[in-house]
């Protein structure tokens, strides 16, 4: 087999990929370990800025993201038990975030691309990328007890943190940062209305961080922080929402609707990222490259604009024969991922309980969160990462 | 002896509020444990907020201010060996900040008081600070060999961080916090025109952090980031300049005019804060109550509206029979003060470098200055916080 960009992982950022690059007439294949139902379950993101949700339509998928979405206006941040709202739509122009779980994006993705008819191997075994320091790289997996080879001009590695592009890279070829954080998150998921149905809450209290997000007006998305050795046994349904009251303002804490929960999962947070993104002719993109806590809902949106970026590198070779977008794709994706890199890491240390600097460390998140709502700049710096930086932002 | 308001302490915040209550008919004897040649020797902060000019215009003393203290307009960030200027003049409609040493200030302060004939205790030898609880507050001192007493209405506690006033008051009734810093500051004065005579320069750096400010033009007053256990004999005038540089970009670095240093000492950086600022009819203002490490050059301006809030607090209890600026004095500095330690914190973690987070925090840092260069809405925040936040900030 042969094609023009082979493409590892099915997930958003190599389905978003896949399509942008056919819409530009640059054929490619997708390549994923897994099946189409596994990529479908997987329960993430759900928070899409402009530039992510412009993609979507760009590709022709905006129809039920248009119709389904909540559009959110603002953001609400709930410390020292008082819940204070900041206009994210007014300080930024008119820019907003759009509710709409990754689930559901990734369906409509898939769909799209099955609708148009192009190739996607699901449960390839053993992949490989092969020669993407020559001119001839090669992607090889096993399928059906066969070995199959596609060659290709480019290897696109969508395939996440924990995929085989980033890992096939030779260890002095590559530099890694990484942070840890000393604590993970309690997520659910409930069919009941969300309690904030129009803005993402983020709470600073003593016991902890805790989020109310959604996924539609019938489905929440409810976090509470939780320590990194607590098991998901540990938390039944009504210990998690008595604990989620207890860290919101009272007000709001008396509107929050309970029922069972239909997932639960403790996940660990961890800012970090790989550099260079780009090794001869592969190229990495979202998580291959990069992860931020989900403090600040950046992931998938950092995927989209990696892809973004990628994928005009990608037109600019094939229709202008220039390698100018491809020789500065990592160091473009770069500046913006740690912008957001930086941002996420901001937000989580803003708003969650550390371990060890209690008693100063509180005082200075309260004085922070006082400041953020009551100065006009910095609410305008948290509404304007938040919706996601001008993709030339900074530009040199 | 009596008095209706002692003031323990002689450095710039109680010799600035004795100015202030003997302006509003409000007598006060000031005790001091120092000679007054001691207190003039204490080389400290040099850059003054409009909040602190004005103040000193107030009181009668800013004439030499006004001739020989040097207007800062901007700032500039030194970081990935480029130079970056914050407009703060242009980002604050208009506000600016003032280079002026803290002894000339002091000595200024001294010579006003002195001018007026109020009543200052110099080398007042085991001071004590009595009856604050109740309606009969005392101060007692020992001096040529006798022991003295001050019967007052109030002592205000302007006896900085090691004084005896917090020292006073029982461990339960007050709550502090602290963070220490693992590094200390190296800092120089010495006889040559600085490098930057219109702004102080903050430079971060992979040596680590590296700060250019004056005294006056023929003065200059140079910081660069040391380990905590390093001594003065450990750097020769001469490793002190070749370090400097080597933090600097390149340009600036060949602009430096060295010469011998007249003073040279290592400091460590601290945040604390004691809560509250007030027991009974004792009041703690400036470094008795919160130090911040002088990275943003808050600590004399801090302790100037601790003083102002103060000033006016005894004001509106003797000309108004009210006690409420008495009752909020402590809400409403502290409130303050947390801003000014958060913004203190803040650029202090910016810009030096950790130990223990060497990587990530270094790209974090980097990715902070590049988006508070190229961000509007941090340059305004980073300069409405240098230049000090309005004192009725967020007032509710």
């Amino acid at each position: 087999m042969r094609t023009q960009v082979a493409i590892i992982g099915a997930g958003p950022s190599g389905l978003l990929l896949g399509q942008l690059l056919h819409k530009a007439g640059i054929d490619n294949i997708i390549v994923e370990r897994q099946s189409g139902e596994y990529v479908l379950g997987r329960i993430r993101a759900g928070i899409l800025e402009q530039i992510t949700t412009d993609l979507l339509r760009e590709v022709g998928v905006g129809q039920r993201l248009d119709a389904e979405g909540t559009v959110h206006h603002s953001i609400e941040l709930v410390f020292a038990g008082t819940r204070h709202a900041i206009d994210v739509h007014g300080l930024t122009n008119g820019k907003v975030v759009t509710a709409y779980g990754q689930t559901e994006l990734t369906r409509d993705l898939m769909e799209a691309r099955s609708a148009a008819a192009l190739p996607t191997v699901y449960e390839a075994a053993n992949v490989e990328v092969l020669g993407y320091d020559g001119n001839n790289p090669k992607v090889r997996y096993q399928k059906d007890g066969q070995t199959h080879e596609i060659e290709c001009d480019f290897i696109a590695g969508c395939d996440g943190f924990h995929g085989v592009c980033r890992a096939s890279v030779p260890k002095g070829a590559i530099t890694e940062f990484e942070k840890v954080y000393p604590f993970g998150w309690l997520g659910v998921l409930a069919d009941v209305p969300p309690v904030s149905p129009h803005a993402i809450v983020y709470a600073n209290s003593e016991r902890g961080f805790a989020l109310c997000s959604m996924r539609s007006p019938t489905r929440s998305r409810y976090y509470v922080q939780c320590p990194l050795d607590d098991k998901v046994e540990d938390w039944s349904d009504q210990r998690f929402w008595d604990e989620l009251r207890l860290r919101l303002d009272p007000e709001m804490a008396s509107r929050v609707i309970t029922g069972p929960t239909i997932e639960k999962s403790i996940a660990p947070l961890r800012s970090f990222v790989a550099e260079p993104m780009r090794f001869g002719r592969m190229f990495l993109a979202g998580d291959a490259a990069h992860i931020v806590p989900p403090t600040g809902a950046k992931g998938l949106n950092l995927a989209a604009s990696d892809v973004k970026y990628l994928s005009g590198a990608f037109i600019e070779y094939y229709q202008e024969k220039s390698s100018a977008g491809i020789d500065t794709y990592s160091e473009r994706c770069l500046r913006r991922v740690w912008k957001a890199e930086r941002f996420s890491w901001w937000l989580t240390s803003l708003m969650h309980r550390f371990p060890d600097t209690a008693g100063f460390g509180q005082k200075i998140q309260e004085a922070e969160l006082d400041y953020v709502v009551n100065s006009e700049s910095m609410s305008r710096s948290l509404a304007e990462n938040y919706v996601g930086l001008p993709l030339n932002f900074g530009a040199r």
